[in-house]
């Protein structure tokens, strides 16, 4: 199975490494590493053991790479606009389309222009981040949860998680990949959004009592905008003291979008805060905390 | 009549420098202007035309000003703790004492050690900093709302009142102070506590229209906060869109709360927020984006 891997951000550069360590057929569709990646190969440092690949396969044109029978979307939200002129190479009739990206409304974009029954949709519960060209740092978790956006093919999601099980990444398949969506929701638009917006690690965000408050009740918004989007199951409210919990166990963190203001880069805001407010005040779920946390983001950047 | 001036920022020294330039008997007790003061007088640039006082009576002992018919209070709200240690030796049975300062609860807490007949609440909305030792900046505004807190006895106030006037301050009387405190908050609430948490001038607030819809989504739940708050007359919706249209004037301004953070100085939250939330919430009105706005405030701080 030809793999190819577009953005390769931390996340892409990571589940591409795990990928081609065990696959010989994975080609990493390249920018900003392109150079370092060629010359120097593809270094992970990983709690689960370092590792190095010498030669990778990497391009910077996608035409360079041609037909793929998945193609893995790791890109930044804010490079949506460039689905067509990135994968649109890469497709063939058999192809499908795997996004790990985050928040709302990719599968619906892929599905746009590339049609509905390619596309599976990913959450990636990953903790990572890249260290200079041709390095990347994976920190912490590193599973999947997999599931078709427009099919009731099973099989060939089946076949994907094998492929990422026998590569070594923990890989659930779902078969409501709304809910899991809305799941890592629950957990990114509170640390990611107060995290960047106040520059402070998670366990900064958790110490004190009233700002552990506020995570808790911009989650339980998040979570009635997710169960009055007609998932198949409820979110329970318990859902929230578990993040919680399993977040104050990661100690000095930082989330990516503080990262990624911290190093100056665009913030992915749309797909993380915008579409889901939009969403559930679509539903005619009041959304005031989540609305506010995306309105003060954006005027950062303003 | 003796006059002692509390608190010395900005505002104790515009509206102190004011009195002096009129009345004889004013007595500033400083801190960090006293030695600049004491020697070099004090210097006030004004947008109504800049003058100097050479020589000011200042002090750095309360107990060397000894007991005034008149103590007007302009500290900043996180030394109400101070009070009973700077103003008692200032106050003998027929003192008044006048606060100016910010937010809910001032007059509250100088009853509870001076007793409530003594005190006198102003709202002063006034547009000033300061610059090096012994200079203050006054560039926009200056009225004064004041108003009983405790008594019927509206000649004193009057007397008060005239004497500002008399300074050349504007200055109202009114016999609902709280309601003037809630209007100030209005204001204070979203413009102070965005500037300070984005560090952006009010204009630059201002200006998206997002972050605009929500200074008025936070002015609206001030008002209804306000308006549940037992006052003699409510607090008109309109009066939100007022206020925009009013700072729209302003152009490019820090509010003080933005130039205290800029500063390292500590912020008002307690009067300016809390006290307003708690109040608010106790009365039975949510208040979810000024609790928010507070909260993140606080852990700026933290």
């Amino acid at each position: 199975m030809k793999i190819a891997i577009v953005g390769a951000g931390a996340l892409g550069l990571y589940y591409g490494a795990m990928l081609a360590k065990q696959h010989d057929d994975v080609h990493f569709l390249l920018r900003s590493d392109y150079d370092a990646i060629r010359r120097n190969g593809l270094k992970v440092n990983s709690i689960n053991g370092d590792f190095y690949l010498p030669e990778v396969k990497c391009y910077n044109k996608p035409s360079d790479i041609g037909r793929a029978d998945l193609v893995v979307v790791g890109l930044k939200t804010f490079a949506n606009d460039r689905y067509r002129e990135l994968i649109s190479d890469l497709v063939k009739d058999e192809t499908l389309i795997l996004t790990l990206q985050n928040g709302l409304g990719n599968e619906d974009a892929l599905a746009e222009i590339f049609g509905a029954e390619k596309i599976i949709g990913g959450v990636a519960f990953l903790c990572s981040n890249r260290g200079e060209p041709g390095v990347v740092n994976h920190i912490g978790a590193g599973r999947i949860v997999i599931g078709n956006f427009a099919s009731d093919d099973v099989e060939r999601v089946q076949k994907i998680a094998s492929i990422f099980i026998s590569a070594g990444v923990e890989c659930k398949i779902t078969d409501d990949l709304l809910k899991s969506r809305w799941e890592k929701l629950v957990w990114n638009i509170p640390f990611n959004g107060l995290s960047a917006l106040l520059l402070q690690s998670v366990d900064k965000i958790l110490a004190t009592k009233e700002s552990r408050m506020l995570v808790k009740d911009i989650m339980l918004e998040v979570i009635a905008a997710a169960n009055g989007d007609s998932l198949s199951k409820n979110i329970d409210i318990e859902f929230a003291d578990k993040m919680l919990e399993f977040t104050d166990k990661m100690g000095v963190y930082k989330p990516s979008m503080q990262i990624d203001r911290e190093e100056n880069r665009e913030l992915e805001l749309d797909a993380i805060f915008f579409k889901p407010v939009k969403r559930g005040e679509g539903n005619g779920l009041k959304m005031p905390l989540t609305r506010m946390l995306s309105i003060l983001l954006k005027q950062i950047g303003a």
